[in-house]
């Protein structure tokens, strides 16, 4: 076969790919879930945490279910009933890929502190990798199946082409408002998961820590489980969904831009249409083979071992992709594919090293500096942390720089969407490695909880240590992929523009228009910072109150007579979280629609491109910041300047305070609402077109 | 006469405006250094803080100077020699004006000091205001003398219709050059002061009131001097060059916008030329009516005067504008003056406006959630106060969007220039009251060093808690005329592209190298702020170590038997901050000509614009945090939640040291970047046009 009958195919066969995944991620379930949950306490805490978390799942759901609808009538009434129904489709697989791996984690991390208790590190490590996996299996396969039955339904694939110009459009407004459902769920589950996450951590160590002076996962603490719970609404089933949103809309606005934006006919624009599906059948293959090949990582280092597994990943992708659209024609003049190939290296090897850059801000010589800054008290360890958080922006930003400037100088616009493609392609197994942090990390709060003793606590604080660095990592790719995935949507909106009113949008900044949507867009992702920042602040002081409440009126507890309440702070984490996430949300989603309708459509591209800039920069900031802080306060819980107790552990702990809702909370909220605003503003170009904006 | 008469003839004798303004400067000062500097140590105290603060603005001047002429040098390179010799000017007009000041508020502090000794309340006031108002007309006079200058030099305003098109390109490359030499100054007058004034405060409060535990101000400390020597080194010279870059920019920018941009001919674009020039010399005559005013507003309340005597000069100000413009033919159809005099008053309104949001932040209900945060700690503080800076950008920005908006459609690019001249042109009060706060707060030091007693530290501390409000609003003032300026000289920048290479520049955002130009403008801000931040740690070290020093090895210097050596911390800080200044200074003027000579007038459009988003943002988040945070503490200190010493007033302390930074030395030194940057690009547009980028 020639590779622009294997694109045809692949795209063709993409859900097939995706349920073939999706099978893959439930055999590695099964197994997983067939190992012993330990005895005694063990089981019983475990309970108490994935109850907690299934029941924040459900409550989530249950709140979002009615938005959707919701939200999928009124699209449906702007841009038509199958625009609406895919919105729905993709918010139900975004709500799938969350329950997955929630499950997933909150079966492996009690499963892994009983392996580390049985048989010792490397099983552990086993053990929490295939929790991971599973969640990285969903999470690809699921919006592989999803983009995959979008595309085949509104293609006809097997005459392809007789595809007319209306069809190209209807697929480009429907699937995008499949992006759009997937992302709106993203954003609530990330916003709220995140709100949750720090808020029971908070809560839990403010008062157990500072104030009844007892160590962090102590079984007496009645926040305890509600901070374990947190750590998988959060870091899985948040961060899941987040990954799953830039992987979708990646895939469609490269789509959008192959059937819309290339002025191209025939054969090359079908090729242009479908290679993005094809990749990421290809991503998830290679995924799936290295993950397949964690069997023989896994004898070596475990920190070797999970970055190797992501680098192969990518290689096996590359070689895949090359073989792809090495000779695929798609330009006019028959060629095209080399060009397409080196954007989709430049996203693959951007997103290895913006990861890397993370790294290196959030564990090497940055962090020695903030712990150095501490001797002289909180106020010179925060200066240092935020002067850390900015300059680490540098980096990350001008590899996107060189990413974009290579995916556009061979690709065009396409080449961009390809590059954010490339990245996100190999989404499975990022997304394994990503996931497998908050399982150990879990892991060792049950060992805590369930008094396992000692050499397993070093055993899962070895794991969760590791776990926090990838977790680092996964950050600074989240953001990488959600800048490029932002500039390929806002590319996909401004040749939606120009589609459905008929007319190009010039979108220059000498335009008031664009500039005035610029400085709006910046203040979005600020607004959002400043609203989940103080959204935190309030519903950790609601878990501090319960806390306290229970310390004070439950008889025994302290001295480990009487058992705390812990579904109640789980519930009020639960209830404040979900109230708070409201807000910030639906700025997200209503500021591109209010922008775009009473300034038109020039001041929402202003406002896309205003958010892009200061919501990478911002998140960046962060992200970076948070988890340098967190390590400084580790490094010096090691020993250094004194080690725990010593006046520099006490200033680095304001830091890691300020620093926890930056990189759980703030950070990842402001980087999803960049993606959330340009897929909105994909989605209603054409009821904008319509209204003449 | 018609208005457009008066329009050339006031453009016409704009350098006698000048002139007569800078006379009335020298009365002003002349008539308060013959007041009473006091008895005893006062003089001696006043003494050494003069001496400091000259000392540091001659060594300033002696780094300053060669760079100025090196700079002169490559402009007369690559721009021609006239440009060259217009930069020098600039340079030298804007060292003027901070010396002029500098100079009246070291004498005037100390007077302020004695009057309210002597005197009372009220004759204090008068004292420092006038203190200020010297250093407002210097800055304001000195700006128009120059400007006015080289209007009439490069221009033959007796002939105005026979100006050519080349004379018409000379001028607007020649004045672009003047522009250049007051920002590059400006800029290092303000990094330099910034790091300053908080290494000193910062490294003085450090030892003095945590370690020795002496009150703020106490003659014992060695940091003392320096610390008021930073007030007048920050904040007068450092505010003063800031605010008359701001003046002289948004004049320039306006005036080539006039001659290149508008494709006027004829009358209209000899009138659209002048009327920036007519509009400073009458915002001169409208600032010295309303300070004139102030011997009458001085008798009632002070915290009411020095807001009505601004609110005056706005009107006098809108009265001479609206006689100016509104019959003024600016257009080929000979009108259009109607629309730019909306434009005009968008500016000062709008100024006014973000002052008022800027004072609601840092003194209304924000200060008391930061406040209350403070009860739970340091973290919570830091995370209410971050909060708040975030969360204030909101108004400003709309405030600016809103300026632009109206500006733009009833003047185009030439409105929006004409809003910042109108934003600006009353800044002969707007620095004066501006200038009053550090003034004040010298003399309430004065008082403390000099033991004065507790009714004069009354008087002071009252008028010092006032110059703390005016200081908000003028941080507020200055970061919006920054933006509204910004946005001028980024227009004049497209415009004179567009000449100087013969074909339009479209900057259009979907342009790659755009949208690269921008991420990488968005970046330089935030490099700015990271490296201030981290200056201001160093510096503050330094004095740090050296006070400490002195305690040791100094016998009897606690015990108020021996003198501490002021001179050597002094000498300390202003070493530290002149080579910090540095790096953070040649970021902002070279990444223009970096990204221009790489990637372009396109890649450098959008680095203007990236800068200007993500500059703005986080300027005013870091000003209005930062006085908030301040407030909090001030407020605690009053008796709330417990008072000095409480639990919450020194988690408060801890927010208000990771403030003074942000709000002394990071945020202005970001604000006034964004214009620098686009001044730059202005200046090499013929160069980068010649080179064919």
């Amino acid at each position: 076969m020639s590779s622009a009958e294997w694109v045809l195919n692949l795209s063709h066969y993409a859900p097939i790919a995706g349920a073939i995944g999706l099978v893959a991620a439930v055999g590695v379930y099964r197994a997983m879930a067939r190992r012993s949950p330990g005895t005694g306490d063990l089981p019983i805490i475990a309970g108490r945490i994935e109850e907690g978390a299934m029941a924040f799942l459900r409550r989530q759901y249950t709140v979002l279910l009615p938005v959707l609808l919701v939200v999928a009538g009124l699209l449906s009434v702007a841009v038509g009933w199958p625009v609406g129904l895919a919105f729905v489709l993709g918010g139900v697989c975004s709500l799938g890929a969350g329950f997955i791996g929630m499950r997933a984690a909150t079966k492996a991390n009690v499963r892994t502190a009983e392996a580390a208790r049985a048989q010792g590190a490397a099983a552990a490590l086993r053990v929490a990798f295939s929790g991971g996996s599973v969640m990285g299996l969903a999470v690809a396969s699921l919006g592989l199946l999803g983009v995959g039955i979008m595309l085949n339904v509104l293609l006809d694939l097997r005459d392809p082409a007789a595809i007319t110009e209306i069809q190209f459009g209807h697929f480009t407004e429907i699937i995008a408002g499949f992006a759009m459902g997937a992302s709106s769920i993203a954003l609530f589950a990330r916003i709220g998961g995140g709100i949750y996450t720090k808020a029971a951590d908070v809560g839990a160590d403010l008062v157990g820590k500072l104030e009844a002076g007892i160590p962090e996962d102590d079984p007496r603490n009645p926040g305890v489980i509600a901070d374990n719970v947190g750590d998988n609404v959060g870091d899985i089933a948040g961060m899941g969904a987040d990954i799953f949103e830039s992987y979708v809309d990646a895939t469609v606005s490269a789509a959008v831009l192959g059937a819309t934006g290339m002025g191209l006919m025939g054969p090359a624009r079908v090729n242009a249409t479908l290679l993005p599906f094809a990749l990421i059948v290809a991503g998830l293959g290679a995924s799936m083979l290295a993950l397949f090949c964690m069997r023989w990582l896994a004898k070596g280092s475990a920190a070797v071992a999970l970055r190797a597994v992501q680098v192969l990943g990518a290689v096996f992708f590359l070689m895949m992709a090359l073989a792809l659209v090495w000779a695929l024609p798609v330009n006019e003049a028959g060629n095209g594919g080399a060009g397409l190939y080196w954007a989709i290296i430049a996203g693959t090897v951007g997103g290895i090293l913006v990861g890397l850059l993370t790294e290196f801000y959030t564990s090497a010589g940055p962090v020695y500096r903030i712990a150095e800054a501490s001797k002289t008290g909180p106020a010179t360890n925060l200066i240092a942390g935020l002067a850390v958080g900015l300059e680490s922006v540098l980096g990350p930003i001008l590899v996107i720089c060189a990413a974009l400037f290579v995916a556009h100088s061979q690709g065009g616009l396409l080449g961009i969407a390809l590059a954010a493609v490339g990245m996100l392609a190999t989404t499975g197994v990022v997304m394994t490695v990503d996931a497998y942090g908050p399982v150990a990390d879990n892991a060792g709060g049950i060992a805590e909880m369930g008094r396992l003793g000692k050499e397993v606590r070093a055993i899962t604080d070895h794991l969760d240590s590791l776990g926090n660095t990838t977790a680092a990592i996964g950050k600074g790719f989240a953001i990488a992929s959600a800048v490029l995935t932002a500039v390929a949507l806002f590319a996909a909106y401004v040749t939606e523009v120009g589609r459905t009113s008929g007319h190009p949008l010039a979108l220059s900044l000498l335009d008031n228009r664009v500039i005035i949507g610029m400085l709006l867009g910046g203040v979005v992702p600020v607004m959002i910072g400043s609203l989940t920042m103080t959204a935190v602040g309030k519903a950790a002081g609601a878990v501090v109150q319960e806390v306290r409440r229970q310390f004070r009126e439950i008889k025994g507890l302290l001295e480990g007579t009487a058992e705390p309440d812990a579904a109640k702070c789980v519930d009020i984490a639960t209830t404040a979280a979900l109230r708070e996430m409201v807000v910030p949300g639906l700025i997200a989603v209503l500021s591109p629609v209010v922008v775009g309708y009473f300034l038109g459509t020039a001041a929402l591209g202003g406002l896309l491109a205003g958010s892009m800039v200061a919501g990478s920069l911002l998140a960046l900031m962060m992200a970076n910041a948070g988890g340098a802080w967190d390590n400084a306060k580790k490094y010096i819980e090691k020993g250094l300047l004194g080690g725990k107790g010593s006046d520099p552990h006490k200033a680095a702990v304001v830091g890691d305070t300020v620093g926890d809702p930056f990189k759980d909370t703030s950070g990842p909220a402001i980087s999803i609402s960049i993606k959330v605003m340009a897929v909105v503003a994909l989605v209603i170009a054409p009821w904008l077109g319509a209204l003449g904006r």
